[in-house]
């Protein structure tokens, strides 16, 4: 059974897509914490990011590491703050967000809602950083 | 100036220890969120951990993924969490936490006091996991 994950990768779901290559893939958070809240996944379906092979685990935190200074670029923010939490998608997946301060990284936070014209804004801003 | 990281790295300071190699360091978080809450430091004082160098940070996670597992093994928890955030101490630092719901990854979170008995303890068990 696919995720939502892998319906995103395949093109059955739309998604606001910052960067991707053969193995990895980058898009914005539609339930972001604050804006530019991203998420990169593997294309490879695991659910556990430390179940990866070692040579997979460590090019999907190379490419975060890419797309990270994309956010830090084009995102004003004091850092970009990591978090794999993972427990609602069964698709391993790092979150990357602009943080201003410790809260702005805590998932209990009441989610954004933004319109797919400031998703969109968002998106180019970071994708062309 | 040193970080209170680089003086736990050249023993100035004291520290429950999990794990160590040439370039990096693990060792049990003195105000954790759980249980089992590690960090994992580059030895190279550093502030942001995305500016380490492209090899470098592959191998931060490389070595961080070898404690994840130790610790999954040891401290019982539905998965390891990961977080880096860094607001705190301006030294790169990878926060390794054994999550049983959201909630646990929650910086806003008042911290556990553990006396020096149960962090050995709980330092013995991941170590030798």
């Amino acid at each position: 059974m696919s995720t939502i994950f892998t319906k995103i990768i395949n093109g059955e779901i739309p998604a606001y897509k910052i960067a991707e290559d053969e193995h990895h893939l980058a898009f914005l958070d539609v339930m972001p914490l604050v804006k530019g809240h991203t998420l990169v996944i593997p294309k490879k379906e695991v659910d556990l990011i430390f179940d990866l092979e070692s040579e997979e685990f460590k090019n999907l935190w190379a490419f975060a590491q890419s797309v990270a200074k994309k956010i830090g670029a084009a995102v004003p923010c004091v850092r970009v703050g990591v978090a794999v939490v993972g427990l609602e998608v069964p698709h391993a997946h790092i979150h990357l967000v602009p943080m201003n301060s410790m809260q702005d990284l805590n998932f209990t936070n009441e989610r954004l809602k933004l319109s797919p014209e400031e998703f969109q804004g968002i998106q180019n801003a970071i994708a062309n950083a």
